[in-house]
């Protein structure tokens, strides 16, 4: 019978290097011959991208927050049901860039939509299903908003002011205190060399 | 201070006649002096139409039940938010061609979601907005795919067998038993100018 894989999911706000961690962890998993797959939220299968599309696109109508909770659900359900469920039951390990834990940091903390609107719909579309194991990519907020304007990466979210990143990241901060064992808070403002060795200490660790 | 608008919504199976009786109720009640505007769903907004070609859409990928339902309720929630409940605001009367009794009988009856999955969608969506009064034009399902066929009208829900629609009907006449006071039933199997009048004569009553 083949092992479930695990379920890794990276967070943590905008230039923290979330990208650039999961791509490294991936080859580092790959070479020590685990079958990975990297996928990333809101996204990861056709569908689930047309909705992604839809969320980040610039419209002159204002977007409803419900709306909005929504389709990152919907996107979520497709992913999940379409994609990640089924690589973990073939073995793969599933790496993926954010999940319902930047739906209660982004939209719960950052834009105030009640934290148990969010729980109503991750029980409803989630069931019981939770990442394995959370990396949170943890850094002051003006480290990684200078990393990240220096991106030119100036997307709707990213507009916001430092105040809302704040809440980000102290709700990231909170629900890792709140599970100690499925998070593990990595310090991002250190040199990415340090960064990567940690991510890898806790992969090794997973994988014995 | 403006009296708020009636929110009235026409439900039914395929071939009822729902988009017919909408406009000739509109007609009727604008002859009369109300302000309207007819809307229909899923769609309503430029955004919550943009949801509405990803549900309609053909594609390889399956849909999730899971997502198609997160998908309708997103569409409604702009409907709602950014349509129908300003409308309402200003005074007008808004007719509306299918809402939320439509997902209770297609994706709860007619395709198995569960009832409380819906009901828990509906309250966190719609908190306590409900249609004011639902018209529900009732015939039966072999008068109305025969029309429907007809119109040569084939997506994806049409293609679907009769005993489908048979639970659709079912439900629809359920939930108006459930509550008489806000659910009018009309046969809309007879002619066309006897629906017409039916429906004319409730929307009379309404207006009193």
């Amino acid at each position: 019978m083949t092992k479930r894989g695990q379920f890794i999911t990276f967070e943590g706000s905008e230039g923290v290097g979330k990208s650039t961690q999961i791509a490294l962890a991936a080859d580092a998993l790959r070479s020590a011959g685990v079958d990975v797959i990297v996928t990333r939220e809101p996204g990861g299968t056709p569908m689930a991208e047309a909705i992604r599309e839809l969320l980040l696109a610039p419209r002159d109508e204002a977007v409803h927050e419900t709306t909005e909770l929504l389709l990152m659900f919907a996107a979520r359900a497709q992913h999940l049901y379409g994609r990640i469920l089924p690589a973990l039951e073939r073995g793969s390990w599933v790496l993926c860039d954010r999940f319902t834990d930047a739906t209660f940091a982004y939209q719960g903390a950052g834009r105030g939509v009640p934290e148990e609107r969010i729980a109503a719909l991750e029980s409803l579309v989630q069931q019981a299903v939770r990442p394995d194991h959370v990396i949170l990519l943890d850094a002051p907020v003006e480290t990684g908003m200078a990393r990240a304007t220096r991106r030119g990466e100036l997307d709707r979210f990213e507009r916001e002011e430092v105040a809302f990143f704040e809440r980000i990241r102290a709700c990231y901060l909170e629900r890792a205190q709140r599970s100690p064992e499925r998070y593990h808070v990595v310090d991002a403002a250190r040199p990415l060399a340090e960064v990567t060795a940690s991510v890898a200490a806790i992969l090794q660790s997973l994988r014995q």
